[in-house]
């Protein structure tokens, strides 16, 4: 980039930003901010795209008018905060966006002093801003407060449950700007939704006036001039009022302008001349086999639905939808609704299937227990991203689904290793009289399909079994296909290894267990979620509960966040992959003679 | 009671209610169950009460006119179901509710095939019947689905996620009726529920028809023949409407029409004839210590300050409250927006005090994780009803709480065992740099106060320590306070045990537990939580992770939902009170001689 980069280069932060003299020169740093913004991200396989396009002009004129970092900018999940970055200090480090050690994809209080309060769940901002504003008038300061909150997320229910308090707080100078691109990842949901289409073009705003707002707008959102006084009357003014902005996801760019919403979300790498994709061809993961199978099974079986949760590509049930538009629900980004709608149409006898990712499910454990596992109801729940997430890093990682649903009564725990075992756990769900959690991970699918017609899985029962006199691996999940070689491994130094798909976490396989604590010392289970209270502990718990005496090592993800990175990175670093594994089993194995029985009678 | 029961007598379903004549006698019925409600529930300590006077004319009709039990009926929460319950064949069973044994104080599937759906947690009525409606859609069924919500659940995020789906769905059969009394336990608090009251005069109905919702309304909800009307004309007409019903709570007995709220909610025993109060004098209760403790410290410390989810009386918050109204904030029945509200506070150099009762907080686990222990925010979550809730039963446990929290990175836990602990560590708390959670028991406290000085809990280490050659016991919480009677108990038949007070389950005390493991050979961890990834699981873990080989026993609730009872009953019906943990101990002690190593080389 050459003469068109001239004034970006001269920002490297807000201050510099108010040091612009004319209006003329700010837009041309919007148009130097897109430019930018395509050149980089195109070459980028992980990043997320048009939202930020869709914010230019929106955090050029925040940013120009505010005064940050005293006032204080929430931004809801973090998809749009790129621009934020760029003009915050950090557009040298963009190309480096979502990578191992590069800055985060998201907002991140340890990033940056401009980014006052992390995100990447949806709904959180009002919130976040409404308690920093109570902070401020208990502290007498008369900084503002801005909280940018897209459509979609506005219909988040914790959203709604922040609006509800602010409506009645007095003497707080906070902002809303509604960011309403009519977008979530995929195309907005739900009567919310619906109302602020409609009053795009009335300019009315009675849902916001029935609660007392004060509602500014619709605003043009790439209308800088029209931007710029809305927010000095508002810095001026002081006091609580919902600015409604009008944006364009991917804006300025003419691919993502007409392109499917969805795709230019986060389009991996693309010739930024022409949007032309440059991804790889994808092979077929796991999310595939989910919506492939879901759709194959609900063509024989009547009662099957599926739920999603504002995330209808991102679990591929897309591919369900198309073909049976009206037994697959998309609820926008509300997973508590999500949970207890599923329990409401299986006590009438429906069969849903409620697709979450598993970090995002942790905004439903109270409707999974009182509404579903209470009740004992036939809900499978198909938790989606569940282990390392790559990418997405510490707000995303679906590393605690198994610890907070192990302990609900009544509801069972699966976690396939292999595409053609979810397959198969899909099509024997059907007939189960209790609910059930299948959690598989994000990206490629482990083993083939080929064709295979169905086979039912025996509920509760470990899969492939290999002896090993040494020592024998227990594996749930993903990392089980780890195993061949970290036993390869061990067999060279001189181990007999062996090792067990255990396949469930709940019920675990007890007899599989018996015979294998009977038969070998050494046992190391192998799990892609946190040690503590995950299914390493559910056979400590075993192992105790049946006075067995032999060694325990628990392979997992420690008690810490896990920072953005591929998945493959994450799990070097975590010594997860077979090398690691082997590495710490090694360790393990030989530290054997040194261990003394601790007490008098063991 | 006499003549006045006449008609009472005979109305055994709602069948019986469809067969009375006139408008006179379905009065002279309301006027009958009103009376019984009084006479019946004024002998009961723990049933609830004005909500069920507010709701007479309201359950008359609805199941008057629908054909229940084909037509479904879901009731939020549940606390005013018992109108419903005397409707459909369980008057007989209205003396023995929420006793063991007897009726469920909130519906309940299992209970009867009036009750569509369970509850006791507030705002899932929508989402529920939604399901319901959609799976009778898909059906081609016409049946009728009514949801009844108070107007403080209607401000549960989860209800407006519901309600946000509900605004584009088509041809369903469902009727929301709001049971407006402007109350939840305590009066509602927020926007909504502010403009329900504007509305329950002006008639306008802006905020719902903003979703283009069919709104009737307000209709007085003790007037039956208008009510009557109403319903009818929602059966013939069918689809989807919401109709705003104005109530009383206590409606129709003079002291819960005139008295407090909160009181009335549920009133202990009282004299049917005045009102006047039967309860006797409670001692002090855990959650009064609370209470009182941060107000005292709030004295001190100005940047306290409490945050309630709608619980102000049920957290005795009501007393911080009234010394710093400024500092004390009611969201109404919105957990998860409590959670980031509490985050926002501590960025800006606030100390937030989030009291919410273990059962609820399950609600807000992905705010705990991804707003407050990601960002290492100082909230201090005090978590009421932790344990064995008693009468409220299955729906309101707080037994899960250690195992969800327990896998947080940065967020740590302690138990105290009594008073005095409690208040030292609320103490303690004020300086720390991370999360905390401190869980305590409902009903009455153990230990005195004798207004000691405040002293600092060493962060992570054990309390009293008694040792024992023969067994030791590790215990959390308030169960620590049968210990020296099961150590007398154990003494008497021989054996030298000790006990632990551990009152963090995280950071563990590893240093004691290196002492005790390496000294007892017989450990026994006891709590009141879930087995299943609680505080023994983390024991279980230390003790494999550091290769002790002793054995371990595990003492808390077992893998199953527990009804409803007095925590009394519940913990001798789990043998969680002294002579059960005698008994099941004294039977492990004498189990030892069987174990026999398992494995070769052990």
């Amino acid at each position: 980039m050459s003469k068109s980069t001239c004034l970006l280069d001269a920002i490297n932060s807000p201050a510099d930003l108010r040091n612009l003299k004319t209006l003329e020169e700010l837009e041309l740093l919007a148009a130097e901010i897109r430019a930018f913004l395509v050149d980089t991200l195109s070459q980028i396989e992980h990043a997320h795209f048009s939202s930020n396009l869709g914010v230019v002009e929106l955090t050029l004129a925040l940013h120009r008018v505010f005064d940050t970092p005293n006032d204080a900018l929430f931004w809801d999940i973090g998809h749009q905060g790129y621009v934020h970055k760029i003009l915050t200090g950090r557009k040298d480090q963009l190309a480096q966006i979502r990578c191992k050690g590069g800055i985060s994809g998201f907002l991140n209080r340890n990033e940056s002093k401009f980014d006052d309060f992390g995100a990447g769940h949806a709904g959180t901002s009002i919130s976040a801003a409404l308690g920093a504003a109570l902070a401020s008038r208990l502290k007498g300061s008369q900084k503002h407060h801005l909280a940018v909150i897209g459509d979609a997320s506005l219909g988040v229910g914790m959203a709604f449950e922040a609006l509800n308090q602010l409506a009645v707080e007095k003497d707080l100078n906070l902002t809303i700007v509604i960011n309403d691109n009519n977008c979530s990842i995929d195309p907005s949901v739900g009567g919310l939704s619906r109302y602020l289409n409609r009053q795009a073009t009335s300019g009315e705003h009675t849902f916001f006036q029935a609660l007392e707002f004060e509602v500014v707008g619709p605003v043009d959102g790439h209308d800088l001039s029209a931007l710029l006084d809305v927010f000095q009357q508002c810095k001026q003014s002081g006091g609580v009022r919902i600015i409604h902005c009008l944006t364009q996801k991917g804006k300025g760019y003419a691919p993502s302008e007409s392109g499917p919403a969805a795709h230019w979300h986060a389009p991996g790498k693309f010739e930024a001349s022409n949007g032309f994709s440059l991804k790889e061809k994808k092979s077929l993961r796991y999310q595939d086999v989910f919506a492939q199978t879901l759709t194959e099974l609900a063509a024989e079986n009547s009662n099957i639905v599926a739920i999603s949760a504002g995330m209808l590509s991102g679990t591929s049930l897309t591919k369900f939808q198309s073909v049976f538009p009206g037994r697959c629900f998309d609820v926008g980004i509300a997973e508590q609704h999500a949970v207890t709608l599923a329990a409401g149409l299986a006590k009438d006898g429906m069969l849903p299937y409620c697709a979450i990712y598993s970090t995002f499910l942790q905004r439903a454990l109270d409707q999974v227990i009182h509404d579903v596992a209470l009740q004992n109801l036939p809900v499978v729940f198909c938790v989606d991203r569940a282990g390392l997430v790559g990418h997405d890093g510490a707000t995303h990682q679906g590393v605690f689904d198994i610890s907070f649903l192990r302990q609900v009564p009544n509801l069972m725990i699966a976690s396939p290793s292999n595409a053609l075992d979810l397959r198969n756990l899909l099509f024997s769900s059907q007939h189960l009289q209790f609910p059930l959690v299948i959690r598989y991970p994000r990206g490629e699918a482990h083993g083939e399909l080929n064709n295979e017609e169905f086979k039912p899985l025996p509920f509760g029962k470990s899969r492939s079994h290999k002896p090993g006199k040494d020592v024998m691996f227990l594996g749930l999940g993903c990392l089980v296909n780890e195993l061949p070689a970290v036993v390869e491994l061990l067999q060279q130094v001189g181990f007999d290894a062996g090792y067990c798909d255990m396949l469930f976490v709940k019920p675990l396989d007890k007899e599989k267990l018996h015979e294998i604590f009977s038969s070998t010392s050494n046992i190391v289970t192998l799990e892609e979620h946190a040690l503590m209270g995950g299914f390493g502990s559910a056979v400590a718990e075993f192992m105790l509960d049946n006075n067995y005496k032999n060694r325990l090592l628990r392979l997992g993800i420690p008690d810490q966040f896990i920072e953005h990175a591929s998945q493959h990175e994450q799990r070097r670093e975590l010594q997860l992959d077979a090398h690691g594994i082997f590495t710490r089993v090694l360790h393990w194995m030989d530290s054997a003679k040194m261990d003394k029985p601790s007490t008098r009678n063991s």
